[in-house]
């Protein structure tokens, strides 16, 4: 018997803004509900049901320390790491020091500050490595 | 241009026994690296690159606060809601009250007090309600 991930919730101060946001950096679509006005998901393509969804749920307090969860995402496959920093600060993403030092990802914040990690490599490169690493075993 | 989700990254303050949980409560594996001994993967069925990773991640700083972010599972289909908090009950979670009230899921703490809901429906349900939401429009 297993449990099955469902959901990554975000508090937020506004749901329907942050959902908003993170659909554009994700290219996924937002989905409300007239009655429930504090909420706001984003489903990834092939709509509600094909996989796990983002939920953005208003809350009164602030966000107050660096978030113990994050998320990491990729450039696209045919896209760079400097291209797409470049389109998320463009976004209004803002670069942040968490202490990481030179390492070769950015770290950034979405638009309540919640941070969040652009990797250097595409989905494509990491199968590619894996694949390699599979074949050498 | 988007940006593809990847990882949902986990401060731990152990993120072996972290990683080693939370594949028990999904049924996922654990990946680790002897060169990254602060860093545990899971991985859901399929292996690396079958989908998005949890990556437990070991930091000096305690959990302080209500987590920002926090993740939603649904029993698998065939178990009950019941059944399945058992389990994770069982496995060590523990029952929270951040205030939720009388609804219709549970919110637990896994061992590192990470905040976490148990949903009611199974994905099948969902998927049911889905398809019944669609024909009906």
């Amino acid at each position: 018997m297993t449990a099955v991930m469902s959901e990554i919730v975000v508090d937020a101060a506004d749901a329907l803004a942050q959902a908003r946001w993170w659909a554009e950096v994700l290219g996924w679509t937002v989905q409300t509900d007239d009655e429930e006005p504090g909420l706001a998901a984003i489903e990834p393509p092939g709509g509600p049901g094909a996989g796990l969804t983002v939920l953005f749920a208003q809350v009164p307090e602030a966000k107050t320390v660096k978030n113990r969860l994050h998320l990491d995402v990729r450039p696209a496959d045919g896209t760079t790491q400097e291209d797409e920093l470049a389109r998320l600060l463009a976004l209004g993403a803002t670069p942040v020091d968490v202490g990481q030092g030179d390492v070769p990802w950015h770290v950034l914040a979405d638009p309540e500050g919640n941070e969040f990690c652009l990797l250097r490599r595409t989905p494509s490169e990491v199968a590619a490595i894996l694949a390699e690493q599979a074949s050498a075993t």
